[in-house]
């Protein structure tokens, strides 16, 4: 995909005013970790379930008529789908999902109530970017990244917007070090450019961590071959894109790896202290945190990044 | 115990107003069920993961300085408790809460870092307001009732003001019904003064429905005398007081009981589609409306009135 632009604070802007008109802030929650005040921002609290509502809302409303009338394609494992579709359906605007098969059920129902076509592909032997395109190539509909765009890098970061507000608000240290979860970088991308005074520490599975180790050497790098399983099914990206990767490897950003029973027992304490259900892969900044694997500091944010699950591995997690 | 005057309307706007100095509006959420929008006001996200936080705060503040230096005791299976502890270590004010030997561990320990004195009873063989009354006497202490209090009905009321305020802000129907969890009746009480408007449908448990057939007979009848096993440790009120009775009857409220499955399902329901942990007692109200016993029509309310859980004892609930 050709970059068009890059993203700019004007667009971040531009961004949160769409969003807090149609959205309300998700709840900024206070609890001590080891007796230290860290801030949750739950966007698992979103009407989705996750914050990538935002960016698709600020990309096709970035559409114009006559492209919005050819439709949308976006692939997704379900939360970066569920953000177009309802955006879609609010607009309009007909979407088709490229879905892998063993997407969770909730988010692939989820995404069919919304009533967005779902397309599926099989993630051990099929591309879905290949799949996307050509049905976007065929049926004359637009391309919706899930991170590699600046609209949805923009719209993410609407998020960080609404942090520096509420920190301001409740009375808050002003944000210090934001800790979240990374997929493609599209929300760690667009929270750097919206609280550009805070450290910014990415987190990912372990076999995962390819943002992590691209940080580490200045080098985007590919997932590994053969890659472990993992619950966290929103961020099973093989490679990130130069536009978030340039984004935070510019503002210094680092990464850490969880591994599955660090996620697994962070759900546990957001169910117990927040009360919130988060998802394997939404969970993993605060796994990073309660490990130990990432210092305590006054000011951190922890970004809880969806809460999707299916019950009966929720079950599973939650039991310990 | 004297009771010294009836909850007001007056008294309602000032714990209303002393709350919102406080705590932030917990978040209405609206989700459809069987294709009509609900709205789900979430008192589960409260710092103590309950309402009663409202009602704690009103009471203890209203003490003038000689009796809160002499302390106060509670008791309760825990979601009061921790709303008196919570006030309480604010306000500089020791407390002691009388707790049954089974209630919830979190509750438990939540209550203990709150600084709170716990003092245990045995739920079948000792009575709570006989140990509470006793403590009090000895130590000069004020007691705070989780219910049968006039201040205490006006604070939980403040949830109500909440609902009015969002519900117009949001662009929502003004409430037309409100579904809410019952045990003594002090947040269906103060819901009823607060939203003058709406008809008030309270939810027990099958074997715990006291408060259902007192306002189907007019007259305050205890739960019966072998009571079943229930998961809502906190409904497990024997008896409601006149203060609560006379307010939800004058206003011709009716309640409806539901199973310990129909709850379970509420409980997967909330995680699944509010992404919000709820506890047994906090989701009869949901499990009423989703067991097709109550209605729906637009412009209802459901209140989730906690999300304290045992892990354990959540992930069976999640399992289905």
């Amino acid at each position: 995909m050709t970059i068009l632009r890059q993203p700019t604070r004007a667009g971040l802007r531009d961004a949160a005013e769409k969003i807090a008109r149609i959205l309300p802030p998700t709840p900024l929650f206070v609890h001590e970790i080891n007796g230290m005040p860290v801030a949750f921002k739950a966007e698992s609290l979103q009407p989705i379930g996750a914050f990538k509502i935002r960016g698709a809302w600020h990309r096709l409303t970035a559409l114009d008529d006559a492209t919005r009338a050819r439709g949308v394609v976006a692939f997704s494992s379900g939360n970066h789908a569920q953000g177009v579709a309802w955006a879609a359906r609010r607009l309009g605007i007909a979407a088709t999902i490229v879905m892998p098969a063993d997407a969770p059920a909730v988010k692939r129902s989820n995404t069919l109530a919304m009533g967005a076509e779902v397309v599926d592909y099989d993630r051990a032997t099929e591309r879905r970017e290949v799949i996307a395109a050509a049905l976007a190539t065929a049926r004359g509909a637009t391309l919706v990244p899930s991170f590699d765009d600046p609209w949805v890098i923009e719209g993410q970061g609407s998020a960080g917007i609404e942090i520096l507000a509420q920190c301001a608000a409740m009375a808050l240290p002003a944000p210090t070090r934001i800790v979240v979860p990374c997929s493609g970088g599209g929300l760690a991308a667009g929270l750097a450019l919206a609280v550009p005074d805070a450290e910014m520490t990415i987190v990912e599975p372990e076999g995962w961590d390819d943002m992590t180790r691209s940080l580490a050497t200045g080098v985007i790098e590919p997932v590994g071959e053969n890659p472990p399983p993992t619950a966290c099914d929103a961020l099973m990206t093989r490679e990130v894109s130069p536009l978030t990767f340039d984004v935070l490897s510019r503002r210094g950003a680092t990464g850490v790896a969880v591994s599955e029973s660090e996620t697994a027992a962070a759900q546990r304490w957001a169910a117990e202290k927040l009360r919130l259900v988060i998802e394997p892969g939404g969970a993993v900044a605060l796994a990073a945190v309660l490990a130990g694997k990432v210092a305590l500091r006054p000011g951190m944010v922890i970004i809880l990044s969806g809460g999707n699950v299916d019950l009966g591995d929720y079950a599973k997690a939650m039991g310990g």
